[in-house]
């Protein structure tokens, strides 16, 4: 197959395919991101990155902890939103019509719109390597997972696309398999 | 919605959605791994987690530099086998039926079957915070592009679900329009 070949290295970043959107909460704030993974199965952490001059940075290093709120497909609308303005001007709660729900182990809001998925989270590293974004890593402190949780209903980000989650390409793994441990509490 | 609360925070890790696969290639060998993002625009760079007993691990650590191969959804069986050998006993390129090219600006050999991008890359930053991954962050030093590059055709994992990537959810936003800049070489 024909291939450029070329040292215009951000199109590399470019040519990545997708990546889950998140809705990172902080304080009273939210900011739409797919600068996002998992860090480590043990302890169970997550990163996250952002861009220094933006409002959830200095949230971030003043409050020390986020909530990684997962959406669905079907409030593109609202993550858009919540991606056009910041929070340092408006209530984001209130321009996406989403509503902030208390944690049980930070301070800083979930979002009880985010229907599969909310990790409590607790930063405890900021990674020392100069870059576009300033990565942090968060120690999950508490989940909470919908009971008939599906990642079908994903949205997937990468720039310039929204795109649906795919479908699986082998048989037999189905969502009902990928929890083997019981939750100890539930709520409505 | 009704949700589960708890603390087993390994499943807040499993209810990801979905990740882009990559062919991690050092030195003569392959891993599979879905622990992968950018990490900076500029410098344009990526970053890639790796258990530390894997044999990738050491050879990283070893060789400071690893290319980015994104496989296409139709090399699913190659991937599987990438992921399911351990390079330190078998070569992965042969029992794949995967071609090594050589790179341009590292020694480690890159993909040629992987049709849409390779990207080289040099070790700048191992990220210093214990988990059960070591992340290492690699500056672009090169990248292979597809003419007809579409993120249409990625394949896409995360635990226990090999996905494809889904359709647009926006009209207008197609693939030409992502790179905007030319490259300055090309190749057969």
């Amino acid at each position: 197959m024909s291939k450029m070949v070329g040292d215009n290295f951000a199109d590399g970043i470019m040519a990545l395919p997708s990546f889950p959107v998140v809705l990172v909460t902080v304080d009273q704030n939210i900011m739409t991101a797919a600068a996002f993974h998992f860090y480590s199965f043990n302890p169970a952490s997550v990163m996250v990155g952002i861009k220094p001059d933006k409002y959830t940075h200095g949230l971030i290093q003043e409050k020390g902890e986020f909530g990684i709120n997962i959406p669905t497909v079907d409030m593109l609308d609202k993550v858009q939103i919540c991606g056009s303005l910041s929070g340092k001007n408006e209530n984001k709660y209130a321009k996406a019509g989403l509503t902030p729900k208390r944690s049980n182990k930070i301070d800083s809001f979930i979002i009880a719109e985010c229907p599969p998925v909310n990790l409590e989270c607790k930063v405890v590293h900021r990674i020392e390597y100069e870059g576009s974004h300033s990565w942090f890593i968060g120690e999950i402190q508490q989940v909470h997972l919908a009971v008939n949780y599906v990642r079908d209903q994903a949205l997937m980000f990468w720039l310039g696309q929204f795109r649906a989650v795919g479908g699986h390409l082998i048989e037999g793994a189905d969502n009902s398999e990928l929890f083997t441990v019981s939750f100890r509490g539930s709520e409505a």
